[in-house]
């Protein structure tokens, strides 16, 4: 049979995932990866584990094991909302729902919002997940400019007059691919032009608990509540493998959501929203939060100190308050893509920028380094090296 | 904001689903609901779990609370190829797909396969499920005319010759809402057309273990393994709460849909699928599925004996060897749909039949109901109270 023939049009626009094809290739033994985007399982709760279950299945008995509501498991609704007032957002366990991962958030507002065509303003560069999410319903993407600070008000202001945007997809905190985060001040003025054009954001913030120096900004949700979807995970603060994400959002939203859920995947794990929700009222969180960081910190320190060290002029690169990842500039006639696959041959691997740009011409001097998963010694030695590598090239 | 605007087309297609309404309505105290499609709490492995999770713990370490490969957790794939090989099915692991769900699947593969206005063949009437899966991606559906034996071939057929038709779905072994099985000689005649015709299948099989009496019977795609897509889930035989289906599809199926889940969800739940490997390895799940059967034959008995006994002349219903629904005819001039309402305010409830027909105005005069939840002693009585009110109304 011709199957080809039976794909529908908008699998031309799935691309495959260029960063699981590069862990493909970096899972060999003896490779160090600064490829990857995933937690530290050193940041999990293990040992917490074999007591959040046993709760769980006191508790909630076989209701842990049975189907539930699409909006998510009640508890865990509840769960979230201190949590979600710490970011400024004042909401009822009613307007939280829960999703599969945040990409199951992106995916189901792709689902109901999109239209073939339909302008999606974006970061750039910006998160590889949500195009993955964004692409099948066929948008065409807007990226706004952005500098140390992340996405520049003007440019967002000139975007929406000249153009009927759909929604606006932000990170402002410690930004993937990039780790900038947005000051308080640029983010009352995004809010500002938002509400004025009366467009609607859609905010993802996974990573604004990673915190390693400087002191916590709210979202932008919290100033334009009627204008956001605002979303977030616990896959930085619990285990990504639970895929737990949650969103809040108004009524007609969430309304249109719970729809589209019930045909994606009825809902979510009720275990793992038990789990989740034990992990969060015993007060577990609170306590792994403060570990975790003092995890990352060390490792994102020695990262920007051998970068300081180890590079050749001519590269910039941020400085991030937290997060999981470090962008990095090189000179306009570097390709990182043919860079990367220098360093493949010598073990090392790192995501060429390029990928994070809706417009594929972008970015083709810069590359992303994560360094949460290795420790800060392999990190000293893998920026060397790095460092090297690039000083032997050609023309540098 | 007038969000309204915001909305994608595709919303509407997207329905309420009529069953989950009528279930939130029957969660009301007192209420005997024949309404729902969920398996008893007393069919889960509820003693086992907390062994499971100590062996999944012990054996995958942190690995079980990480990201994932999007395609599945390689023991579970590993561990179904025996349960594939019951149904005539010789893969390897690598052909088996995890997903969250048997929804995950259909929702997938409906991204992947339907353009607006594709043609989609179903039976008639067919799984509301997999209606609102396919919904959002705007299909037309030519509905196949079943009897007591389930799709009649002829009809296909001549769906087939006629139209361009992107795929069939079909359940062909204990069908929701009907119960209905095909037999081995009917499924040896459609696997003839749809191979004649070069057809896609999508054969759906949430229900073949629950066999009451009978035979098992291969699955169609056993006998056209190229022309078919698979489809099975954990829900009826472990827990539905965990989120866990897998299909079997062609090797350019597989590469499309991972890449679509890759936008969906990343990847099913990896706790849960380590939970469902050691459920399977450890020989559990050979151990419980007949202690499942033992559970719902005598409630499937019992219902059967009640609806001989209690419905007036005029009602017909099918007589299923497995499952966990009848189906029920009544006469032309009843409405279902408002003999449920009172019903309702009569404390008992059902599923109106015409929800599962893709053409609305099939089926008023039919009803499914469901047996697994409650006890014989409670089928006998409702089926009792329902056959009253059927010969309390007017022109009965």
């Amino acid at each position: 049979m011709l199957l080809k023939e039976k794909l529908s049009d908008r699998t031309q626009n799935m691309g495959e995932n260029i960063i699981r094809e590069i862990l493909k290739v970096v899972s060999k033994p003896g490779m160090i990866s600064l490829a990857g985007g995933i937690p530290s399982p050193e940041s999990f709760p293990t040992e917490i584990f074999p007591e959040l279950f046993k709760t769980v299945q006191e508790k909630y008995k076989t209701e842990a094991f049975q189907y539930g509501p699409t909006e998510g498991f009640f508890p865990l609704r509840e769960a979230l909302v201190p949590i979600l007032k710490k970011e400024g957002l004042n909401v009822s366990p009613q307007e939280i729902m829960i999703t599969s991962g945040s990409q199951g958030t992106l995916d189901a507002l792709g689902k109901i919002l999109i239209n073939k065509g339909d302008l999606v303003a974006v970061e750039s560069p910006t998160y590889l997940g949500a195009l993955s999410a964004f692409n099948p319903y066929e948008p065409q993407y807007i990226g706004i400019k952005s500098d140390d600070d992340g996405l520049i008000p003007e440019y967002l202001e000139e975007a929406l007059k000249n153009n009927s945007v759909k929604f606006i997809y932000l990170i402002p905190t410690f930004q993937n691919p990039t780790g900038r985060t947005i000051p308080q001040s640029r983010r009352v003025e995004i809010a500002r032009i938002i509400k004025k054009y009366d467009a609607l954001l859609i905010e993802d913030n996974p990573y604004s608990e990673l915190r390693y120096s400087g002191s916590h900004i709210k979202t932008i949700s919290s100033l334009i509540p009627e204008n956001s979807v605002y979303i977030s995970t616990l896959s930085k603060l619990f285990a990504p493998g639970l895929r737990i994400g949650y969103f809040v959002a108004p009524e007609i939203i969430r309304h249109w959501l719970t729809l589209a859920k019930q045909g994606i995947d009825l809902h979510t794990s009720t275990l793992n929203q038990a789990l989740a929700a034990e992990y969060i009222t015993s007060g577990y969180l609170e306590k792994q939060i403060p570990q975790i960081i003092e995890l990352y910190r060390p490792k994102q320190e020695m990262m920007l100190y051998a970068l300081n060290k180890y590079m050749p002029n001519g590269f910039t690169w941020s400085k991030p308050e937290g997060g999981m990842f470090i962008w990095v500039e090189g000179p306009t006639h570097l390709e990182m893509k043919e860079v990367n696959k220098i360093c493949i041959e010598n073990s090392i691997a790192f995501v060429p920028g390029e990928v994070f740009f809706s417009n594929p011409d972008q970015g083709k001097n810069c590359l992303r380094l994560n360094f949460t998963m290795i420790s800060p010694e392999i990190i000293e030695n893998s920026i060397k090296k790095l460092g090297n590598i690039f000083k032997s090239l050609p023309n540098s």
